[in-house]
């Protein structure tokens, strides 16, 4: 995962690489400095210098630094954010949630996202990529799982969904980014009941 | 409310004002700022100039101008924002997020707040400000009107009032904030439906 400035220069040493390679590369150099040196590190300059990218690749495909950022955050947080099926709604949203508090909460991740959240709010073209690309895919994700469970009779088929994940996930933003309350101290079982009991499940 | 340099420098020559009434101009003069031009005009040395108040009286009581917009913020909000007790929980959670929503749908309003939200997540002394003057004394406005309803018996006296007040203003700001979908489409009604009945009302 450590790519010093050495091994990038020999990449570019390597040969043609392919856009998609290319753009592979760029979003997890800046996820890389994203987490380990804050927002304030990630500028065109350092994010070409460390993917091995020119800058005018750079321009061409992102309006600004913000945005890489924004995009390489989805990227990144895959994995870690899935959300489980195991047939049990209430079981799996704890789990997602428990994963989402957890790698918020750890301080080297939850500091350099707050601050790419706050370049959200100032600017547009951050916003507009971070919505585009993290946040309403993340949202249609969470639509998916609930749908399975209305599907199943598990959860009421007439629920509002788009509320449930207003109420689920803008709870623990409201602590991280309004609040500056420990997100830690959130109880998630009990977030999690009042969701699907507010919206007409059984749990 | 709208004053001119001229006016300002009108008050200067009033002779000397108390402390508080310095800090009142000071807000004043900020909010006007904020909402007028936005964050970006939002300076030591605009607000001085427009509030008569020396740079150093600034630069003493407050950390940073952000600092400043987030106090002036609660300041001027607080009216609209009052939370009304009626009698009936439901009505008056729709009522005071209704006037919350509606102030943030304004452009003119919810474009700086969006932009002073951005500050606070990326400047800790504004952060520190927001939450101690504005967050966490909204959220105790909100516990207290829940505690009545509490103690009326219309709301479940075992109920989390924090994760109430996180999934009610929480969802509001998941939208404006993360998703930045239009806050005008959110059905406040339903929301507080969803989380009296998840808190365990019978609403």
């Amino acid at each position: 995962m450590k790519v010093s400035v050495e091994a990038s220069a020999e990449k570019r040493g390597r040969g043609r690489r392919s856009a998609a390679e290319v753009r592979s590369e760029v979003l997890t150099a800046t996820v890389r400095l994203l987490f380990e040196e804050g927002m304030q590190a990630v500028t065109f300059e350092r994010i070409a210098r460390e993917s091995g990218a020119s800058k005018t690749t750079l321009y061409k495909w992102w309006p600004s630094p913000g945005a890489i950022a924004a995009e390489a955050y989805f990227a990144s947080s895959e994995p870690t954010l899935e959300f489980p099926d195991t047939g049990d709604l209430h079981a799996d949203l704890v789990a997602q949630l428990t994963a989402f508090v957890t790698l918020l909460t750890d301080e080297k991740v939850g500091k350099p996202i707050t601050e790419l959240i706050g370049a959200v709010q100032i600017d547009p073209d951050v916003a507009d990529v971070w919505s585009r690309t993290y946040a309403l895919p993340r949202r249609e994700l969470a639509r998916q799982r609930l749908r399975v469970s209305q599907l199943t009779g598990e959860l009421n088929a007439e629920a509002d969904l788009d509320i449930m994940v207003d109420q689920l996930w803008g709870a623990c933003y409201h602590r991280l980014l309004i609040l500056k309350v420990p997100l830690a101290d959130l109880n998630v079982d009990r977030l999690v009941t009042y969701s699907l009991r507010g919206a007409g499940s059984g749990t």
